[in-house]
């Protein structure tokens, strides 16, 4: 039961990702000139950013022409009317919109800020980066390639920055998962009481998210983060898991 | 700008923490056991679990007399009548009721289930653990014991597992906060594009209550967890610092 010390090993990739890169590449460069080598238990925390980069989920926003109801709304809360009309593009329903905030249910299910649209960490504000397709086959992929060019099973988390209701500041949550369970599910276990847990289901891989942000800066060039010597339940898994279907009281 | 590697150690409490007991002779006599020596820099997280009892924040479950609606809300949902009326006192304001589910606004002003009032990891059901009167004074508290005693400055965040709308799971949050900032701003600042971040406010102090949720079990004596190398701000802060007070569209 007891769990051992965990390691949160920062990986630096001093390039920049272009569409069509190949992601194993540049983190085997990276890990190489780190000197780390990957292990099977670990935990590849990635940001989100690198990934739909390399999937060319880039949009220049001279191209976008926004509708005009995200111009109306951009004049009137001071943020670009073409960001706006990406994350609309983007999401399938309009959970709030008030205040110049916009929460967006994505095409992939995910409720967030703008679907995810952002234009920091690109090109200086010219192109925006959306969120990827299916970021758990985006996590999918990376793992199957690295188990091919390493024969090391890890598991992948793809990450993003979320805010949420009622506290303050953005962390990091899953968005993609492979080879892992999203949530622990302990309800029915019994704690050192004897006293069955009913309503504690965790969600490991937000909190390996977050753990992986504490090193991954949003400043600095860190998009990946090596999470090792964590003992939770390896398996199959998706990040839709972690989207709350039923009794959602707040959309 | 580079992150360092980051640690997370946990630290096992094999006793069993009582009303009136020191946590610090506690975790002290843990930490030589573990041949663990504190440092300048760690953030100690703390399950607020331990906090709650040391400070007498148990109530014995016979000597509740629930209100009516708690009765019929108990009865109605399958849920122990005597914590929903637990749940009441301890808040200023309910939230949502519906379909079981209780979220309220506590009197220190989170907003959690059941003002996170709980019987697991307690006796075995037959009493409930509240959370403390005033987290912030708890983790200062403890803050300046550990200062007092090894001539260490140490961070302390106090953490519980809370809910979120949206998302399944539970996953750590602060509920008290001591020498270290619980927010980190970057807006203003620049990405390696030159590009002004405008929405970017990081929760480093849940994020740090996640990482430590890593390794400190549900089912485990392992509630306290030694954060070592985290390089943000250190610092006044409040856990109340992280409760959004204006523009939360979701109260």
């Amino acid at each position: 039961m007891d769990a051992p010390e965990i390691r949160l090993i920062p990986v630096y990739l001093e390039d920049e990702i272009l569409p069509g890169d190949g992601l194993l590449q540049k983190l085997n460069a990276a890990l190489r000139h780190q000197k780390i080598a990957l292990a099977g238990n670990d935990v590849i925390v990635i940001k989100h950013k690198i990934i739909s980069k390399a999937e060319g989920r880039v949009v220049r926003l001279e191209s976008v022409r926004p509708r005009k109801s995200a111009v109306s709304w951009g004049r009137r809360y001071h943020v670009d009317a073409r960001v706006i009309e990406l994350s609309l593009r983007e999401s399938k329903r309009i959970v709030r919109q008030k205040n110049g905030v916009l929460i967006t249910e994505t095409h992939y299910g995910f409720v967030c800020a703008n679907s995810g649209v952002d234009a920091s960490n690109v090109d200086g504000g010219k192109s925006a980066v959306l969120l990827p397709e299916n970021s758990d086959r985006s996590a999918a992929r990376l793992r199957s390639q690295i188990k091919k060019a390493f024969g090391i099973s890890v598991a992948v988390i793809v990450s993003d920055s979320f805010g949420r209701p009622w506290r303050e500041g953005l962390t990091e949550v899953a968005i993609g998962v492979a080879g892992i369970q999203p949530l622990h599910d302990y309800r029915g276990e019994r704690d050192p009481h004897g006293y069955k847990l009913r309503a504690t289901t965790e969600a490991v891989a937000d909190e390996l998210a977050c753990a992986a942000g504490l090193v991954c800066g949003k400043l600095s060039r860190t998009p990946v983060c090596i999470v090792r010597g964590f003992s939770g339940r390896r398996g199959r898994g998706s990040a839709r898991d972690l989207v709350r279907k039923k009794n959602d009281l707040f959309r």
